[in-house]
């Protein structure tokens, strides 16, 4: 049930993406996390490029990804979101690859905070409370069109 | 002194690396830290596409990456290569990215493995005596503080 | 009638194909592109990459894009492919990446040539039979399924 | 002596740029073009970046390659650039790409313009005048081969 929760985004390897190895390079799996994620955003009301141009950018202070099972040309995944605050200024992405056959192709966890202009450079701030209340809120995925 | 025997490779950004932040987009980092990965076993006179063709690939397992001070149009930088061995079947990477004026911007550790093709997909296999020795023999990076 | 037969492949704008002018770098529109024509070729029953392992290569001579409209953050958009021969060697890919709303973004003309190594390295080679018959052969898209 | 005038960049090939058929894919020429003709700009005190937070975005119109022969694993080559204007509107590039035994790799033709945000969307605009002295005036490349 809680797993109907999770926000996922389905994806196709196309074959730029993949190396001389021929299997999906490294890096691309990065694109494919953060391209979840900012769909995850959007799909609570809050748009990425729209943060910036408000003076809030949203960064990624540490990436960790476990590879486990290469992508290869043609294949289909779906990418999960799960989203978590730590702390007064983290929120914390754990996030899924997984094959059509269900099978684990990436994990990872990604920590991420807001951070506005300051005199000396970016400087984190706390979410502004608007921001924590779409992304983290009473109103999860799948309950947008409940009775409530 | 020990400075002196860590591998570097220099960049400079490129624009179509930026992201409608003005920033370099997250995964391009990985694409400099694995550039310069490769310039370092090619500096050992090992082939990472010749590998492939051999029939063994060097995959990475897990890859961490923090990012401290983001890049911009026009900087340029550094990426360091330090390669240790752990157990017998892991080789992992130590690097840093630093910017001209030496402020660290970001840095990586990252888990490698030498796979095989097996019945049942890729199998890791210990590092050839052959390769390991080119990779950290006499003239390798772990024995630079060593006292001989 | 005609329109129905064209191949699409429907996409949406990543944001780490954004550049600092807040649009989608160009390059990436060649990406689109080509994952549209190996789509084409897939539903065809042709493997761009399985090509490669028998030793035949698909490879661009000459690409031309026009640049019409942006593409911008959020944006949905479709890539049609229509394939022309030309002469002997060539294989001619026509394609329109419209918006959502029908617009036009760019447009393509991409000319391709199937290659064989040789001795003095890879040589055009008119396409073989078999692969002209599943690529403009009677069995059109659209087609498929029909009762004749 | 004229040769001696034409802007140039050199790069390396990056692994992560080939693709399963172990040749630099396509659309990563575009981003050679590209860095090249942003170093250029640069070189003559115009920076892409700024132009776009001045309200001027230089936008490409059209752009044609020709691939003659392919980048691979471990090669140098260098990327010219060699600038024209067209009417009242268009900079065009002309652009090379060799390998380091001189062997031409690719062409580029790049039609380029200045726009700035109207009511109706982007608008292009003539060039201002001190921008097209920096580019094309007196120590500008469209000048080398004049009686002047």
């Amino acid at each position: 049930m809680i797993q109907d929760e999770v926000f996922k985004v389905g994806f196709e390897v196309r074959d730029h993406e993949l190396d001389a190895q021929g299997i999906v390079n490294n890096a691309n799996y990065q694109h494919y996390f953060e391209h979840a994620r900012h769909r995850f955003l959007r799909s609570r009301g809050v748009d990425f490029v729209g943060l910036h141009e408000e003076g809030l950018d949203a960064i990624v202070h540490r990436i960790e990804i476990d590879y486990r099972e290469s992508l290869r040309s043609g294949e289909s995944f779906e990418v999960s979101v799960v989203l978590k605050r730590e702390g007064k200024l983290r929120l914390v992405f754990e996030q899924e690859l997984r094959k059509g056959d269900g099978r684990l192709s990436a994990r990872a966890r990604v920590v991420t905070a807001i951070v506005t202009a300051g005199a000396a450079g970016p400087r984190p701030v706390p979410p502004p409370p608007g921001l924590l209340e779409r992304l983290l809120g009473e109103k999860g995925p799948g309950e947008d069109a409940s009775g409530r």
